[in-house]
């Protein structure tokens, strides 16, 4: 299916724009196109102007009266030519705003164009609602399971990503996700007993099973999750995932919830507990919501299978949402038992923004 | 002035679009909004309505015949209500298409809207040309000097971004860039000779002078690089960009290639010099471009400098800029003297891409 080519230029005026002068200079541009113009006058609100080609691109040009001018021009994606002409006609127009409004022209910028319906998708927007571009050229793996949608999309610098419902995981670049969810190289795993929730790119698991620790037990839900990995992330879990049973650990393929709860029934406790299932929820109304209550049943859980001086590992949030965040720490107050915790800020690459993790911990009672 | 905020909704239809269907799906949940509706029909290659609405804003309704449906909204961006009513036009079209074309839609995908022509820009796009949108909230500073552009820009997650002449350089979350360009900690700088060629935001300076060098010369031309980061990114320069000299310091404000030239002529010698003065141009035909040529002097007096047993640091670019890290390893083959160099790849963090970092050293000679 061919995609659509979306690009923009905007010219900021240095004073109120004589939006007649504007259409009258940029119009010869279009219509040397053989473009075929339509023009509406808001009189309060300036110009709209549409420019429509025979081969289906059009361009819109928005004259305001406060000095900003957009330019946006739509076409095929499908062969060099058209985009060297779709670039061709954006140079004209920036030369012609350069030449008539030179002196008055405070600022120029032309975006990155956007690629809009094509097979391969390479927006995924960042937790704090951001716009970014990924270097994605193939699509790897694209299923829905009974759970999720699950994407392996190829990116040129990261690696392949594992995109779990439009949420962008992990990339084969982010070991510095694992290690931080692992308490950032500062634990001794030797001989440990260790509970991961979640992880099915088989990452902690991965990097746990070199430290030879005692027993790893992961728990699970989505084994399609586990088979695109074990196949596309292997840069991530390396040959972990071939069999869910190892030496030293074993996978469950099962919601944690009801293990969480047989553990805890039978008193099998662990020194580490990591939670990677999900990142805090964004609803800032937890009354509302009962993700939050969701998340209070999976930590209290598991602070009942966590030794008394055992660490609780999990990732919070982007920095930028403080309310998401603040939140999640006022659940911490409320657990059956009382508990203390640290953050770290930590750089993982394929993220595009900075996120925190945290290591929870039963608060010791003094002697 | 007031910024517009564009909008953007594309579905992807399984099948071949009956483009009227979807024309007369829509029409209504514009007209409803009071919108004045224009239709462009190319008869081949589908149709384009166009909304107007009274109060300046407007939306575009593009149906492609091969079920590509694009939906553009630009409106004010001057008060919350505005972008409220936005956000329910763009919902009500998203219920619409979800409730005719139920079992026949393939994907629907809603970006963050973009802000265009905002006091405060957010886009800056990576050096591998992706569009990416800043969490920058101020203009810190901006100012023209004599060679460039100097903005600096603070964004909430990464503090304060220095940004010359559309560039991002640095940010104050970026000590990852510093350490990479000092040898990644592998160094021992105590009682050392060090040039530093550039480095104007004062972080090489900064981390250096902390390790009881022997004597650090940093050779900066913009003295207004210098005086708008040791006001604006001290958690970068601390406050080492105070003093133009220090124990173990000295800034020399100058164009550093006479600088070299006077070194060499006398023999001066160092044990690192580390270049921080630009990424590697982007140009592919370095024969047109005397860029290289400069890269080149650079590379060739600095090696003049440069102890038998000494170390030259510096950036190279983005990982996926291939063809421009080539080349540039290519010029090294080219100086006067014979040269060997590793690289590194680094996440810094404000760069939302991968950066490439190398060390190059004279070739021993066997004994």
């Amino acid at each position: 299916m061919a995609a659509a080519r979306h690009s923009t230029l905007d010219f900021m005026l240095g004073a109120t724009a004589d939006c007649n002068a504007v259409l009258k200079a940029l119009q010869p541009v279009f219509q040397e196109q053989g473009m075929t113009e339509t023009v509406h006058n808001w009189e309060d609100h300036g110009y709209l102007a549409t420019y429509i080609k025979k081969n289906g691109s059009f361009a819109n040009l928005r004259v305001h009266p406060h000095g900003l001018v957009l330019v946006d021009l739509q076409s095929y994606n499908d062969h060099a030519k058209g985009r060297e002409e779709t670039d061709q006609l954006l140079n004209k127009v920036e030369e012609r705003m350069k030449e008539v409004f030179h002196g008055n022209l405070k600022r120029v910028k032309r975006l990155p164009a956007i690629l809009r319906g094509g097979v391969i998708d390479r927006y995924w927007p960042t937790a704090d609602g951001r716009l970014v571009e990924y270097d994605i050229d193939e699509v790897v793996y694209d299923e829905d399971s009974p759970f999720q949608n699950i994407k392996i999309l190829h990116s040129k610098q990261f690696g392949n990503i594992l995109i779990l419902s439009g949420d962008v995981n992990l990339a084969e670049s982010d070991l510095a996700y694992t290690r931080a969810i692992m308490g950032s190289g500062k634990e001794d795993y030797t001989g440990k007993e260790v509970l991961i929730l979640g992880g099915g790119d088989g990452g902690i698991l991965y990097e746990i099973v070199k430290l030879n620790p005692k027993m790893v037990t992961m728990v699970e839900i989505d084994q399609m999750v586990i088979d695109g990995c074990k196949k596309h992330m292997r840069k991530t879990c390396g040959d972990v995932l071939d069999n869910l049973k190892g030496e030293c650990y074993e996978v469950l393929i099962e919601d944690c919830i009801p293990v969480l709860k047989r553990y805890a029934k039978e008193g099998r406790m662990f020194d580490y507990v990591i939670n990677d299932l999900t990142a805090v929820p964004i609803s800032t109304s937890p009354e509302e919501d009962s993700t939050w209550e969701f998340l209070r049943l999976i930590l209290d859980l598991s602070m009942k299978v966590l030794k008394q001086d055992g660490k609780y590992f999990t990732q919070g949030n982007c920095i930028n949402l403080t309310d998401a965040l603040t939140l999640y720490e006022e659940q911490l107050n409320r657990l059956y038992c009382p508990v203390e915790f640290s953050k770290e800020i930590v750089c993982v690459p394929s993220y595009m923004e900075l996120w925190v993790f945290y290591t929870i911990w039963k608060k010791q009672t003094e002697v």
